[in-house]
């Protein structure tokens, strides 16, 4: 048995356990972080569908395209159904998923197509489908130590990406070049590119938190946001730095340290047992009594393992209770509109004995040329 | 009004009329192509749902989170109603959308996540959902002027990226190197890099067509199938060629210069009138009278604009039928089993004069090194 076969055979037993609790009769896995993280092979989302099958307690059935079917190879733990270019994969999955499902729950993957969904509503009109994340999150969140492990290293690379970039001109170079020569650096650490690539945000740019890289040109006096990340084995990392051209003005400075403040408060309550709504609480307090609480505009991290995005969020209201062994991003910022943004990211993991940092990268302010 | 409203605008006004003709009351768009093509911005997929709605004769409205709500500043044809981190989308959604729709028929894009399309369904609980895309393709796959020389350019600048790659050495690189070393020159003609990479396919490795790019070394004496492309201003190019290092034995030059009869097969077969089945047909005759039939393993191309994948599909018993300004790769190919794979594309579009081709690059079989 490989490691990806063992690791799968695991993964498929916990999985079975939480759909026969939740009574649920098919899970039904398109390409995805859930298909990779339960089949070793994350698949690729097209016109030609591929749907991973389980059924709790017998053999697993990957349907995939015949052209694909050669990426799975070898695999004797997962019975393989391709289908050719004229054929219909959804009458494939009527044959051997049967009518038999008509009166069950079916849960579908989160990011599975709607046109495959419904697609297979027709296949199954009487069954009653739910979303799968709310079955997979219990294991995906809690990630085993080879995860941590993958998670941390991923980090790493990230912060000696930051450490080459520094190093860099940024003046008179546009947002673009920078974030070319950043994916580069990640790249040259053995990261493979993030779908997200690497944010740059220089100036009033940087106000808005999910700003789209432009072609702004860098200048003395902007601060830049750097927010980048990229996939090892499949695990991401995320960092977010904030680094000023040229010498900051004192009010500058008085707002970076604040964001630092808070994003070590929200460090230091990510503490098993905690809720996740109360790390978001924690780093949020610090920014609201110095009083930019109006300008933190966004929740304090989410989850982060095979997708960017994932449980826990860290967000008010969630009642989630934090274990050992849970990964997020906790990243406050503070946005000045017409001005400039700071935002402060670390990936952090829960262990028994409090958080550890997955990134080392300093968080004392870089002043770059 | 901008160019961006102004296209925006005519998308629209003829999207509602597919809408009423079709007797669906809504349209709902979440961040894929469709999106970029009707609202003239792509949007981000993620947990936090985006989702523009159209309903003939009114403003269409777009939901999205609050934090991306600036991308869309100054757009005065769209109503935008975003939400924060706390807040239930749905919720918002359900405020303006009313519970009048609850008896219609819903539309909604394709690649709109599951877990998106089931709140909708809850939201909208007697409303019949069907899938977008036999709607947007009446319009999606009849390209404007503007994006038949966007798709154009695209393809040139793909080709000059292979009049590089061929000078590079190969012999003792490996695929992922070269897959990198092609992607550099896809940038520097300011292509932005396709989702989907250059497919670097290298001896044995070129016999699966959708091959996923590793850490073979290449070798004298391999085929190297080179599929690649990039995106310029939200539209793909498409391009393949199969090179060999050093020089090739006969039977391989005998199937090679099949290859290219058959792309010229399916190229001239690409004339208004005809349908996208018989431009299969045209091309896999070719390669059946040879006896290469069994090893040509897949349909003989796509669509392509915004989309790498889109309609129309050129396989077997699509019934559709072609006319001006479809855009589609020709991409037939002969696979040898644990020896050797080659395929050869070219985007191409149809005139009413007659098919073009968008890639100029050589066909004749280039020896590299």
């Amino acid at each position: 048995m490989t490691n990806t076969e063992s690791a799968t055979a695991i993964r498929l037993s916990r999985v079975s356990a939480v759909l026969l609790e939740a009574d649920v009769g098919l899970l039904l896995v398109t390409p995805s972080a859930d298909l990779l993280y339960l089949a070793g092979y994350g698949g690729h989302a097209s016109e030609r569908p591929t749907v991973f099958a389980v059924v709790p307690g017998q053999m697993p059935v990957m349907v995939l395209p015949k052209l694909e079917a050669p990426r799975l190879e070898g695999r004797d733990d997962i019975e393989i159904r391709s289908y050719g270019d004229g054929d219909d994969p959804h009458d494939l999955m009527r044959s051997f998923l049967g009518d038999h499902f008509g009166a069950l729950t079916i849960a579908v993957s989160d990011q599975a197509w709607a046109s495959v969904l419904l697609n297979l509503q027709t296949l199954f009109p009487t069954a009653s489908f739910v979303p799968a994340s709310p079955l997979l999150r219990q294991l995906r969140m809690l990630k085993s130590p080879e995860e941590l492990n993958l998670l941390h290293e991923a980090g790493r690379r990230a912060d000696r990406a930051f450490e080459g970039v520094v190093g860099l001109r940024f003046a008179g170079r546009t947002e673009h070049q920078m974030s070319d020569a950043l994916d580069r650096l990640l790249r040259d650490q053995g990261l493979i590119r993030a779908d997200w690539g690497p944010i740059v945000a220089s100036g009033p740019n940087a106000a808005s938190p999910h700003h789209m890289t432009g072609n702004r040109e860098i200048r003395e006096g902007d601060a830049v946001v750097l927010d980048f990340g990229g996939v090892l084995e499949g695990y991401q990392a995320d960092i977010t730095r904030t680094v000023h051209v040229g010498s900051p003005a004192t009010d500058f400075v008085a707002v970076y340290e604040l964001v630092v403040r808070a994003q070590q408060a929200g460090f230091e309550a990510s503490a098993p047992g905690q809720t996740a709504g109360s790390v978001d609480r924690a780093a949020r307090i610090v920014i609201q009594r110095a009083g930019f609480g109006e300008n933190f505009i966004h929740r304090t991290g989410h989850g982060l393992g095979l997708d960017t995005h994932e449980e826990p969020y860290l967000v008010e209201g969630n009642e989630l209770r934090l274990s050992a062994s849970m990964t997020f991003s906790v990243e406050p910022g503070v946005y000045i509109p017409d001005r400039f943004g700071i935002r402060v990211e670390d990936t952090v993991a829960v262990y028994e004995d409090g958080p550890q940092r997955f990134n080392h990268a300093t968080r004392e302010l870089q002043i770059v040329h």
